[in-house]
């Protein structure tokens, strides 16, 4: 008997699951149903693309329909999952406006994420650049001219469009409601990133929540409204988050936890639902440090959690061990990382922390390219234990973070931190490595 | 009563040492004998130096004679210490052609390395490039002219020497006695290291033990001869490694170890002589994955060793945990890094180990500027535990190294490894990192 192994969504996570399974397996029939026309593509190169750093958009395909289907996956671009009825284990699949229904024994739901737009007027006119149509269409919109551009949002991906959009030649406004840009770190880290994104030229507007998008007839941008000023607004892009992409899954009953994300255990299960799977941006992962689950949509996890749904589908026995928060980004001129918890998380969760920061150069300071560097990190008082960090740095900064999240995983103190076996040469630190410094700096205070 | 504390020599370890012990007994006598002109000074920016990456040799003191003076330090710099009477608690001291007797209370024998020549004729003639001032002829030699330059050893101080005459526009030849340069790697590794050398126009010949340096009347050189042929050289440098710079220690009495090295417990105390202590390139370091006593030359030890021997010659009681071999370095267009132990290594310490090695990108292959990564990993059989790590790769290769020195540092094993949350964003890798795919690999040996 062939049993059938159903995948919604046909980026990281829904691939993954397929991929593996596919090796696993060899008998299994995978079917893989994709809203859009591409698989297993970089929605984080789409700045890349929009900036003109990247050319050929089909290059943020890591793989194709096709190749996925030479690999002996079906998959079935431009096919809307429209519901899911786990009692009968059928899906109904429209493709090309007709709806048919089609069994599963298993499956994986890897719907994703869609944007979390402002509810302001206006904002209907705008098209979130989450797929790579989209990013072509933002592209094509801009290359026909106007060179005001408003970001809406502060985030990694609000300033990873505007620097893309100052590549263009653009005169980029962000606007964000808060009260400081990049909110993924705390305040004084956030302030060296907006520094920079200023001295790109990108002009940060803080506290100002957009009152309105203000269109013309045609439906294109004018201007963009806030309770205290208007900026001029041929272009504008949205980057104020996402939200899992639950509501099929949801309307099926399958759980979902306070993030709003589907509940999965620690094999991607949909707990109750026996051989149904969640894996992505849609679903739920164990945050280590903060011991709750939480929603972080990232490629890595995606990645990650498609691989083990996909291995637990065909009968193997593995488990995701869960995320501790860490993330990278170029911003401009310099390099964002952060791991773990901030302080302001801290506060949030209720946990009693200390926490250090400190500036130093990336290289030696004799050795050409040197530049600012700084390191935070937060510790638990009694034992000392790293619980997180934060780097923002010129390049040859950012990757530091992965020692952090190493560090933060396998639970050090900050006092073996400070001595651990760090390398060392002129063209890559001081003979004490900024993550060592900022380790003594806060075994110090302890 | 005031006691006075004597440090024998004035580099990393000497001076961390007497660094902190100023900040934490303002009352204590602190006498620091330097042989040369300077005190910490970066002997690993000294290729630099020469290559003309930095013009001013000035820029390589980190810290200046005087400045440690101001700072409350008693340097003697110039000032050789000949002769050291543990019984009586006196140093002979040698300035300016005059000897005196002064006494100690407690002492930091941080006495360095010293180059290991080899024995073959008209080596003698070749000042080795350990100190400033040596740079300093070295880089004026080079500018009077001749093309031909000869680096003998093709270790990580040679290749970074071999490239700065080559930035000089010299013609270079490495020569090489053993099967591959870059020793602390394996073979393989090594191989790209010796293609990032070629690619950069450095000759390397290997399996060429030099037989002689022939020297014109001067003492310039003229030729470097191996067994089948001989090589033109108006410049010959000799990178071949260097050894504990312990004689005066020796025969004052202090115990060596079998490195060559002195003794010393963790709290930098030489063993059996109450008040003494040795830090730096002199002193061993205890290995945690080979679990013996080492003797490893990096500045990185001995600022760390200096640190402890201070702290624990004015009352502290602070542990140095041990070194794993980590080391990093810029070799022409590639960075290579290491940590822990090598397949070779492995087998020499008797050792049984499983290895992989992977080829990746560093950044998203769409990205610009990405470009070969390989990393080898090396475990242990039974448990997965990660006990070493190298990495060859071009910019932002090498820095991962950290990575897996903390991943070693806390034992963690590949399988775990392959699932922590390490960074991703595409300027700075695929969305699995590469140590993330080698670990994976490797854990599928397991």
């Amino acid at each position: 008997m062939v049993t059938r192994l159903a995948i919604i969504g046909g980026d990281a996570g829904g691939m993954s699951a397929a991929s593996i399974a596919r090796r696993r397996a060899p008998e299994l029939e995978i079917v893989a149903y994709e809203r859009g026309p591409h698989t297993s593509y970089s929605a984080c190169g789409i700045p890349y693309y929009v900036g003109g750093l990247v050319e050929d958009a089909g290059r943020l395909i890591s793989r194709s329909a096709e190749e996925h289907r030479a690999n002996g996956i079906d998959v079935r671009t431009r096919c809307e999952v429209v519901a899911l009825d786990l009692a009968a284990r059928t899906l109904t699949v429209r493709d090309e406006g007709r709806e048919a229904t089609e069994p599963f024994d298993q499956l994986v739901v890897a719907t994703g994420a869609e944007a979390l737009m402002p509810e302001i007027p206006g904002a209907e006119a705008i098209e979130p650049a989450r797929t790579i149509e989209a990013g072509e269409r933002l592209r094509a919109a801009l290359q026909r001219g106007g060179m005001n551009a408003v970001v809406i949002g502060g985030g990694y991906i609000g300033l990873e469009m505007a620097e893309a959009l100052v590549s263009r030649g653009m005169d980029v406004t962000m606007i964000e409601a808060g009260l400081q840009i990049m909110s993924t770190l705390d305040p004084a880290m956030a302030a060296h990133v907006q520094d920079a994104a200023e001295r790109h030229g990108i002009r940060v507007v803080l506290e100002s929540p957009v009152e309105e998008i203000v269109t013309a007839a045609d439906g294109t941008p004018v201007e963009v409204r806030t309770p205290g000023a208007s900026y001029p607004a041929d272009h504008v892009v949205i980057g104020t988050g996402a939200r899992p992409a639950v509501s099929l899954a949801e309307a099926a009953g399958l759980p979902l936890g306070d993030s709003g994300a589907l509940r999965v255990d620690d094999h991607q299960r949909c707990p109750g639902h026996d051989g149904i799977y969640a894996a992505g941006d849609c679903a739920e992962s164990h945050h280590r440090v903060l011991d709750r689950q939480v929603n972080i949509q990232l490629g890595t996890h995606a990645n990650k959690q498609g691989r083990i749904a996909g291995t637990n589908a065909t009968g193997g026995d593995v488990r995701f061990p869960g995320v501790i928060g860490t993330a990278v980004s170029k911003i401009c001129h310099y390099e964002v990382g952060r791991t773990g918890i901030s302080e302001r998380e801290a506060a949030q969760a209720g946990i009693e922390i200390v926490h250090a920061t400190i500036e130093d150069r990336t290289r030696a300071g004799y050795y050409p390219g040197a530049g600012p560097i700084w390191v935070k990190l937060v510790a638990e008082p009694h034992s000392g234990r790293l619980l997180g960090g934060q780097i923002v740095g010129v390049e040859g900064a950012a990757k530091r973070i992965d020692v952090l999240a190493t560090a933060v995983w396998a639970s050090l103190a900050v006092d073996e931190l400070a001595l651990v076996d760090l390398s060392y040469a002129p063209p890559f630190s001081g003979v004490y490595d900024p993550l060592l410094i900022a380790a003594r700096a806060l075994a110090k205070q302890l």
